[in-house]
This record gives structure tokens, C-alpha cells and sequence, in this order.
């Protein structure tokens, strides 16, 4: 296979989710594509976003966050948030909120997935302030469990793929499975 | 929508990467669903890795890693090397090497995209290690290229869902540009 070198940068899917913050005493939300597992136990994820970002000072301020899982349902809405700072425009009233242990970081109904976390530690870059949080509940709707379990399928989630927001497609493997027959007894 | 509370574990899709590093001198590979973009300029990302794995020591030593997307033609193979330990077994021929501008991490020649990652710094979790690491080289399949650019929908890229590889599906929208519509004048 020949291969181009192309720069360096980074190529690849995204999850799309929507960041939830309380700012100035209001629900704010942001889209990020940059955003991650980084613990089963305790169960931590990170998001990275710009430090120009009018979220950020919310988040340092009440230590808490939300990440919201996209569904084809809320794309237009998703964009929007991502497109429009909450420096200028009130984006309170975009979904509808709700909250969950604390009242310092507002949740969206609309997403299928919703967990609150609370800030472990903020990690400074030049450009970018990456917080890691530690989630605290995880919100899953009703009619996406399958015998009370969450059903990747019922969730529907979207990604970021290029600058398309895409569907899951066809499966094509089983984790933590197909490898097995490559083991050497 | 009524919402279930399902505890505090992360739901949703991951990237799922093949991580290269030389570790006591050899090509070394593991496979990971914590990834993410960090940074636009620089181009960073973070990986987080179990402090357990054989692969920290070699990231550590050499200062160096790569991450490999992986289209379906790896799948096997990737779940392979996520199931053994390098402490056991020899992985440095189940890909194809290759090396970029430093001999510091091995790249796979059968993933579409690859990127030499420099690591930044690594932030000390209780049970992980997350590397953050600057992209120096990214590498793109030649066939991958539409007018010389990455072209997402031949890199055919492979993600995690629940325990399921799977492929990308339909669009379902363009980012920067649906929300558009909702801003107010």
C-alpha cells in the first residue's frame, strides 16, 4: 500500500456531543468534537474546548459538566449550539433542561444519553482548556433500554465524520471476541 | 421523554484505535477506545491507557506512539492485539511496520490513516495513563485520497458500538452549516 505523508493533522471520526454548563446562572450548551473515555473505574471522560469558549468559565466556576449524546433528532439543534456563542445569544431555551444530583450543569431531554459529571481537573494547553470529569449518573431513555440495558441501537448515535454528521452503520466484528483465533495455544 | 437512571458507567460509540510503540526494542501494538482529538493547533490528542499494559513502559521510554484508524480489512487482527499482552507474546509481525521521521513508533502499514504522535506530557490517573501527544506525521493511503485529500468514505472507518465493531452508516446532516437556519437575525 503506498502512502502520502499529509501534514500532521488529525484524521479521523469524532463522537459529536453537546456540553452542557451552567453559565452566568443560565443553561448553556456547546458541541465538541473532542471528547473521550479515560477511566472505567472511576468512569472519567475528557472534553477539550477552546479557552475563547464562553462555556469554560462556567465550568470552572460550578465544577460540573454534562455530556449529551446526539441522536438524529437534535442534529440541526446541535449545530446551532455549536455554531453561536453564548456570549451573544441565550441558548437557555434551545432544548429542554433538566437536572439531575446537583443544579450545576443542566442535561438536554431530547438526547438519549445524558451523564453529569463533575470536574476532576483541568489540564491547560496553549489554546485549549481540557477538563476531566468524573461522571456522577447516567441518564439513558426509556425506550432506548433493551432488558433495562442501554441499546446502541435504540440510541441511534451520530457521529463526525469529515464535515457530515453520520448514522452507525452495518456491524462487522464482535470485541473482545473475533481475536480469540488468533491466539497460539 | 421519560429517563431512566442506569448508574454512572460512559455509554456511546468510540473511535476504536491501534495504538504502535517500541517497547525493550521491539514493534509493539495495543488496541484502544479512549482516544480523542485534544487540539487544532497544535494538532494534539490524548490516549488513555491502563497503567497495567506492557505498551506505557515503551511510550514512556521513547517518547513516542502512534495512532492507526483502522478500516474492516484489520478488524481481526486489531482485536487480536488488544486481547494478548506484549509481556507474553511477540506482536511485532502482525502488521506490516513502517516509520515516519523518527524510529520511535511503529505505524501500520495496513490502516489507512496513521499519525507519529510526540507525547506532550502524560497526566497521572489513579488506574491510567493519559498520554497527550503532538502529531508530527500523518500518513493517508494513497487509494484514500479523493483530489489529494483524506476522503472519509473510502478510510471506511471502524468504530466500537457497545461490543460491536462497525462500519459508518448514511448522513444525516453537515456540521457548520444545518444549525444555520436557527440563527436569529
Amino acid at each position: 500500500m503506498a502512502k502520502s505523508m499529509v501534514g500532521n493533522s488529525r484524521i479521523g471520526i469524532s463522537p459529536s456531543v453537546i456540553v452542557g454548563a451552567v453559565v452566568n446562572g443560565k443553561a448553556n450548551y456547546i458541541t465538541l468534537g473532542q471528547y473521550s473515555g479515560l477511566s472505567m473505574n472511576p468512569p472519567m471522560v475528557c472534553i477539550s474546548t477552546r479557552k475563547a469558549h464562553y462555556t469554560n468559565a462556567g465550568i470552572k466556576e460550578n465544577g460540573y459538566f454534562s455530556v449529551n449524546i446526539p441522536s438524529d433528532n437534535v442534529v440541526q439543534k446541535m449545530d446551532y449550539v455549536g455554531l453561536v456563542s453564548g456570549k451573544d445569544t441565550d441558548k437557555s431555551g434551545v432544548f429542554t433542561n433538566f437536572y439531575g444530583a446537583v443544579d450545576k450543569a443542566p442535561m438536554i431531554e431530547e438526547c438519549p444519553v445524558n451523564m453529569l459529571c463533575k470536574v476532576d481537573r483541568v489540564v491547560d494547553l496553549p489554546n485549549y482548556d481540557v477538563f476531566f470529569g468524573e461522571i456522577i449518573e447516567t441518564y439513558v431513555d426509556q425506550d432506548c433500554l433493551t432488558d433495562e440495558k442501554p441499546d446502541m441501537e435504540k440510541i441511534n448515535q451520530v457521529l463526525l465524520s469529515g464535515g457530515k454528521y453520520c448514522h452507525v452503520g452495518s456491524e462487522c466484528g464482535n470485541a473482545f471476541s473475533d481475536g480469540k483465533a488468533l491466539i497460539k495455544k
